[in-house]
Parts: C-alpha cells; structure tokens; sequence
C-alpha cells in the first residue's frame, strides 16, 4: 500500500467505489469517467506505479483477470467489442499511478461508446525507419542477456 | 496455425516481417501501420483468435513479453511513455483476426506520435448507471462460479 494513492485507497475500501470482481491479488471496479458504459478497471492489490516496475506475476494476474471479466462485456452487456488499455506514463495518457488496466466495452451505438479510434488507420508507415527501430529494439533486448 | 492467417504465417517466416524478438511462445515484430514511431506487436505463436479464446497460459507470456519490450522503448528509442493495446472484435478496431497485443511507444514530439486520445477525458459517468452495470457484470461473473 502506498500512501495518497486513490486505488491503493480503493483496494482497501477507504475511498468507496463500485466494485466488480476481486481475486487474491488483483481488484476490479468500474471507472467513474467512463469512455464508454461499463467501463471499468482491474489493478493489482500490491502497488505499482505503472508497467516498468509491475511484477510480471501481478501483470499476469492481472491480464488473466481482465480476460475473464472482458469475456463477460458480451453477455452481461451486450457490447459487441472490448479493448484492453493499459497506459504507462502521463505522455501515455496515465493520470493515476497505480498500475491499471482499463476494460473497455465497444459498442455499435454510439450513445454508450465514446471513444474514438485511437490512430488513424491504414497508413503504411516508413519501412525503413520501421526496419532501424527494429534493429535498435533488438539490440536493447540482447543487451538484457 | 490457421490457414490463411497473416500473422500466423509471419510467425513461421512465411509472410515477411520486421522482427524485434521471440519466445518459445510469442513473437514480436513491428507493425507497418504505426500509430506511433516503434509500434509494434507481440502475438501467441499458437493462433487464437482474440480475448475471448487465448489460453490464459498464452495471454501472460503475451502480456509479459509486451512488459519486457516495453520496458526498452524509453531507452532504445527515447519514448516518453508506452501504452499496451488490445482490440477484441472488429467492433473494438480488431482488423487481424490473430490474438495480438499492441506495444505503442508515446512521444512528446507529434512528429513521431500520431496516436489521439482514445476516450475524451474528465467527463465523469453517471454515477447510477455505473453501479447498475456493476451489478449486472457481478451476477454474470457469479455465474461461473
């Protein structure tokens, strides 16, 4: 638990919330400024402030968790997609910093589903920037051992 | 595999790609639609189709071998933030019907960062419609018992 964290706040239950699901490690409750109905967020009980330093087995937890609750987005509300989001970073579009992973139900009615497409689709990029960068990523990797 | 799977094909070499590192489980190469400069995606080697029928065993190496990645866009190429993507169903902007977890780096400069805010931000939901569908996923998880 870290001090002044909101979902350390709500995990433990001082800071109220609507709560969905809990597991032994991870907790899920719905996102108060939802980008579309039923938006709702699953976080490791444990704190971490974001994917650099999540251990893997809570991110594992986590990714599981939130599987088993997306597959549920169908039949419980009739969403006919789901997205999962997890933002690292404030450049990122993270403001809460606790390590969280956003449960997104999409919807052909636009009335429940705000959110827009996150990059424009169909545009081929660079393939030889695409190539360096490969090139430069496998070499951070390599480097890790 | 699948038959006339794209991404099952760049993971037997078939189709080509940028390839930025490998597991006995996933593979990760670049994607040539970026939404940012580095986007890239880790995939099951095993096909699934999407969120709904990937293996759990499958979807933790995924997402942890998206962790390991990500963990190096800040130091490989200067990222100032990461977010990690999933679309299930093409009503959620699923276009590759093969499980794939997108790793999108996030940059300050625009140039290089073409992603736009998925979700419009600080509009709070109604707070009554929350705890309904609270409710409703509730039931529908209880039911799996």
């Amino acid at each position: 638990m870290s001090e002044d964290c909101l979902f350390c706040a709500i995990v433990t239950g001082d800071v109220p919330s609507a709560p969905v699901a809990e597991t032994e490690t991870t907790f899920a409750f719905m996102d108060i400024q939802p980008g579309s109905d039923g938006h709702l967020l699953v976080v490791p009980k444990r704190h971490s402030t974001d994917l650099r330093d999540i251990p893997s087995a809570d991110l594992a937890d986590v990714a599981i968790e939130s599987q088993r609750i997306a597959k549920h987005v169908f039949d419980a509300w009739g969403a006919e997609g789901v997205n999962l989001l997890n933002s690292c970073g404030k450049d990122a579009w993270q403001s809460v910093f606790h390590f969280h992973m956003h449960v997104i139900p999409r919807y052909r009615d636009k009335d429940k589903d705000r959110l827009r497409l996150p990059f424009p689709p169909g545009i081929r990029g660079d393939s030889e920037l695409i190539e360096e960068l490969a090139v430069t990523m496998r070499s951070a990797l390599e480097a890790d051992g």
